[in-house]
């Protein structure tokens, strides 16, 4: 028996863990009339979203996310914050390898009645994913939690997807200035808000040169703000080392961004942004999933990949095939 | 008066200057009869056509591009190579300050019979202007050029554009190890096969440091292909220092990638995925120039803008108005 609308809109108000449960599984469901509740629901929960800081939290496996995670939402549960956790990771299903899948990664956090843990949503088109996750942001600002730290894997789309919907891009990186530095996935960097150099209990002696690796590597990248270039921390997420001013940092970007406006544009253009990605990836799922263009996308390739027909000829096929014209 | 296709296939094969130009005028033109009369010629030069060695050059304005291509040209053509030199800059119309509009800039060049200077096509979308210099590389292999240096200016989205069609990407940049390299256009260096520090001769003093800058930030990205890291070099296009070295490595990307199969593959790839963009650009157009979408649209973004509706429920709003369905 599914919950009414209003049953899910005065639970997550309430901050009702169960039916936040409730309201992050409807926004996911791909059913079609799921859909349209969800959206009744979401409209009601909207004037009360928007006041959280979204962070977003990326580095490569390895790197030791979890951790950092764990330490860094049980340091801000315990300032009395209501901290959420959410992971964007389109290659795993929820039942399956997904990080954050395995809650006991998270131990404390997990127990932690002021922190919400939220895997990953299963895999599918990574659009979706995106409006899942975003949508599941709005339920949990309307349920009160002021940080809303958004994992994700650090490579693919999936990066990017996760930095046009926060505040604060945190790029987490292992020491290493040899080999250890190369293989980042390219434009990782750019998009980092700062770059955080963890495990550094560990590797004390190559810590100083990655530091100035990532740091000449920022500096010749143009600033996405006038009042702000990324800087590069050291941290360790397993023993806390460097948390608690890492943090003040991401609270020092939020004032700087709040006094400039920039926080707020951010947020419009990130808005505007994903309604024209959307609206995209629907008009390209229409056409791609429909018969006649399956049908005649093999044959266009083969005869483009083979060089006997020029692209332009290739796409009017494709048109020609989708709005029914012989040709 | 027109030239037939006859006398247009003709003339490009013929290497006519005057008929390769009137060609290209027939695949710039955005007239709908030209373009079907534009793909027939296409189709008849294509198999005649991929021949050439296509190289990308970029740089920021300042950098010295057009001394650069002057020289590089004037080096080639001199070895008795034909030499085609395009510009893509979206920005500028052909009559307006496009880069290259300015002939005067490449005199020698330009006097070249053994080379064919073509400015950037007229603005419009940027993927007019990506489909009529894609289609006058055909032209200009079907006509016999060997070489294809594709120019941009460097910033915006022009630098992907022609990474995507080309077979290799080269980034012009200045010496100056502070300031000077802030302020590259994100990702710019991610596309380039090679790095060339222009300029070498008057900034001396400060060449080293930024080799070594530009090094250390190609270092830390991951590489396109296993059997090539980009490399640095310096070079004046005023005095032609380093311009033989650097053409041999350019030389050399090609023996490899021809060794390895990449060339060939990397050319398919970019066929297929100018396919798919082609075709989203043309949904997209569709779409956004409908009436109804964009009677609209400006409703739906303000909705959004104010907080007042989901961007699921925007994207629903439009995608109704542009099938025509009241809601």
């Amino acid at each position: 028996m599914l919950p009414s609308i209003d049953q899910l809109y005065e639970g997550v108000r309430a901050g009702d863990r169960a039916l936040i449960g409730r309201a992050i599984t409807l926004v996911e469901s791909r059913n079609p009339d799921h859909q349209v509740r969800a959206q009744e629901m979401l409209h009601r929960l909207l004037p009360h979203a928007g006041n959280s800081q979204r962070v977003g939290i990326s580095g490569v496996p390895g790197v030791g996310k979890s951790t950092f995670i764990e330490a860094l939402g049980s340091m801000l549960t315990d300032r009395g914050r209501k901290v959420a956790v959410l992971a964007v990771d389109p290659s795993s299903g929820r039942t399956g390898g997904s990080i954050l899948g395995d809650k006991t990664r998270m131990d404390k956090l997990s127990a932690d009645m002021n922190a919400f843990i939220r895997p990953s949503p299963s895999a599918g088109v990574l659009g979706g994913v995106a409006r899942a996750t975003r949508e599941t942001i709005v339920i949990l600002e309307a349920a009160g939690f002021g940080t809303v730290l958004v994992e994700t894997v650090g490579t693919g789309q999936s990066e990017t997807m996760v930095a046009d919907m926060v505040d604060f891009f945190l790029v987490l990186m292992l020491p290493g200035a040899g080999d250890e530095l190369q293989g980042i996935k390219k434009g990782i960097l750019e998009l980092a808000d700062m770059v955080a150099v963890n495990k550094a209990d560990v590797f004390e002696d190559k810590l100083k040169q990655a530091v100035n690796g990532y740091k000449s590597a920022l500096h010749i990248m143009s600033d996405a703000s006038p009042d702000w270039h990324p800087p590069v921390v050291t941290c360790s997420g397993l023993t806390g080392y460097g948390l608690a001013e890492l943090w003040e940092r991401i609270e020092k970007h939020r004032r700087i961004m709040d006094a400039n406006g920039e926080r707020a544009g951010r947020r419009q253009e990130q808005r505007l942004l994903w309604l024209k990605n959307q609206v995209r990836d629907r008009l390209l799922d229409d056409f791609y999933s429909s018969n006649a263009v399956s049908d005649k996308l093999a044959v266009v390739e083969e005869g483009i990949r083979a060089g006997k027909i020029t692209v332009s000829n290739g796409v009017q096929q494709l048109l020609s095939s989708f709005r029914g014209i012989e040709d």
